[in-house]
C-alpha cells in the first residue's frame, strides 16, 4: 500500500514519527511543513521528509495529516485543515490527527465541524526535553502509551487507520475522554514541568556564580531540573489551555511543600520521616 | 603498601567505596561494620568486605576509618572514634573521615577534640536514589566532585592520605568551608529532594487509581520524581541538620512557584514565557 503522510511541524515529535513511519513501511512518502525556514531546511537535509512544502499542498498530497505543532497553533491549524476537507470533495477519505499534550480545547474546537469524523485526537506520551528537527530520534515511541481522546467522535475507519499508525510506532493505545486526559496529565506531566522550571529559577537566582552549581550538582539535581530545559513554545499553550487542572495540581503541591517546610522548621523528625515514607510509595509505581 | 580500610556503614556509599578501593589497590583489606545484621550479612556475601566486625575491633584493625552512615549517627560515631584515637597511644597515625551530605554540624562537633587533626571531613558528590549494600556499584564516584570541608583543620599528612583515597576513586577535589558547603548543597541537592518528595505526595494523593500514573507518566515525570524514592534514614538528619539553609531555599522556591501560579491563573502568556526563558538558562550549566 502506498500511503503519503503529511507532517506539519517536523520537530521532536513530528520528526521522530517521520523516521519510524517511513523506515517501518507505514508511509511510502513523508511530506513536511515547517513554518520556521531553518527547521524546514534542516528537516530536508537530515532526511526526515522527502519533500517540504506549504500547508495546502501538503494536505492535497497526503492521506494522513499529522499536526505536531504546539497546542495553541494546533487548534487553529486543525480547523483550517478540516475546512479544506469540507471544501474539496476529493478529500473525504483523508484523515487529520494531532499529537498535542492538552486535549479538551482542541477537541471542543472541532466538535461541531462537519468533517469531525475525519479527525483523530491523540497524545503520544513520549518525548525528551529537547526540541527541533535535530532532536528527532528513531524508536522514541516504542513501548510508551498513546492516549486516544474522545475516540467515539472519530469515524471508525479513520480511528482504525490511526490505531494502525500508532501500532507501527509500537505504542499501547489508551482510550479516555479529553477532560479526563487533561486532569491526569496535569498531575503526571504538567506539574512536574512547573516544579522543574521553579527549581531552575531558584537555583539560578541563588547561585550567581554558576561554577558552584556545576561542581556541586549531583545526578539527582540534574534529573530533577532536566525538564526546565523544555521550550516555552510548547509549554505556554499547555499551561494556559490546561489552566484549571494545572492550578489545582499546583495548589495541592504547594500544600505538601508547606507541610514539609513546617516539619523541617519545627525540627519535627517524626513528621518528616512519615512524609518521606508516604512519598516513597512512588517506588511501587515508577521503576 | 598494605593498608586496611575500615568502613562503618556498608550501604550505597560505603559499599561502592569498598569495591573500588579494594580492586584499584588502595586498600589491601576492607573491614566492615553495619548495625543492621541483615545488611552486614549481605555485605559479606556480596563480597564488599573481607570481614565484618564490631566498631572497636574495626578501628583497631584499620589505618583509615570511613563513616558512611546517615548524618545524625555520624556525629555521635565520629566523637566515639576520635575518643578511641585519644585513649590508645598506638592510634596516633589512624585517620577517620566521614562522607555526610551536611558538614557544619559534624565539623563543629569535632572542632575542640584533641584528635581533630586525624579527622578529614568530606562529601563525595555521587549517589543514586537506592540504598543498602545491594545498591553498591563499581565506578560510582568516577569523574564526580568531592568536597573537602575545613581541610585546614586536618593534619597535613591525614589530609594527603584522604586526597589519595579520593584520587583513587577518580574524584575531583574541591575545598570549601563547611558552612559554604551546606549553603550550596541546600540549593543544588537538598531542595531538589524536597520538591521531589512533595511531587510524589501530590500525585499519589490525586491518583488513587495508581494504574493511571503508570500509564500516563512519561520519562519526564519519572526523572522529576526519581529522588522521592530516597530513604528517610538518610534524609531526615540532612534536612534537620541543614534546616536554616534548606528553609531559605524552600522559601525562594515557593516564591517562584507562586509567580508561575499567578501567571497561569491570569492567562499571562508573556509572563509565563519569560519565566520559562529564564529557567531555560539552566541548559548552559547542566548538560
Amino acid at each position: 500500500m502506498t500511503r503519503t503522510v503529511g507532517i506539519i511541524g517536523l520537530g521532536l515529535i513530528g520528526g521522530s514519527m517521520a523516521i519510524d513511519l517511513k523506515r517501518r513501511g507505514f508511509a511510502s512518502k513523508i511530506v513536511g511543513v515547517d513554518s520556521d525556514p531553518l527547521n524546514a531546511a534542516a528537516a530536508l537535509k537530515i532526511g526526515l521528509a522527502d519533500e517540504m512544502t506549504g500547508i495546502e499542498d501538503c494536505v492535497a498530497k497526503s492521506d494522513i495529516v499529522v499536526l505536531a505543532i504546539p497546542a495553541g497553533a494546533a487548534v487553529t491549524m486543525l480547523s483550517r485543515v478540516l475546512d479544506m476537507f469540507a471544501h474539496e470533495s476529493a478529500y473525504d477519505r483523508k484523515i487529520v490527527m494531532d499529537t498535542c499534550s492538552t486535549k479538551s480545547q482542541i477537541v471542543r474546537g472541532a466538535h461541531y465541524h462537519p468533517c469531525r469524523g475525519q479527525y483523530v485526537a491523540t497524545h503520544p506520551m513520549a518525548g525528551t526535553e529537547y526540541s527541533g528537527p535535530w532532536a528527532a530520534e528513531p524508536n522514541l515511541f516504542d513501548g510508551r502509551a498513546c492516549i486516544f481522546a474522545n475516540a467515539e467522535e472519530s469515524d471508525p475507519w479513520a480511528l482504525k487507520t490511526i490505531e494502525e499508525l500508532y501500532d507501527c510506532l509500537n505504542m499501547r493505545p489508551i482510550y479516555m475522554p479529553a477532560d479526563q486526559h487533561d486532569m491526569h496529565t496535569a498531575y503526571v506531566s504538567h506539574i512536574s514541568h512547573v516544579t522543574s522550571f521553579a527549581l531552575a529559577l531558584t537555583v539560578l537566582e541563588k547561585e550567581k556564580d554558576e561554577k558552584h552549581i556545576f561542581d556541586l550538582a549531583s545526578g539527582g539535581f540534574s534529573s530533577t531540573v532536566r525538564l526546565a530545559k523544555s521550550s516555552s513554545d510548547m509549554w505556554v499553550p499547555i499551561l494556559t489551555q490546561n489552566r484549571d487542572n494545572v492550578l489545582r495540581a499546583i495548589d495541592t503541591y504547594l500544600e505538601r511543600m508547606k507541610e514539609f517546610r513546617d516539619a523541617i522548621a519545627d525540627f519535627d523528625e517524626e513528621r518528616i520521616e512519615s512524609l518521606i515514607h508516604e512519598a516513597n510509595r512512588i517506588k511501587k509505581i515508577i521503576r
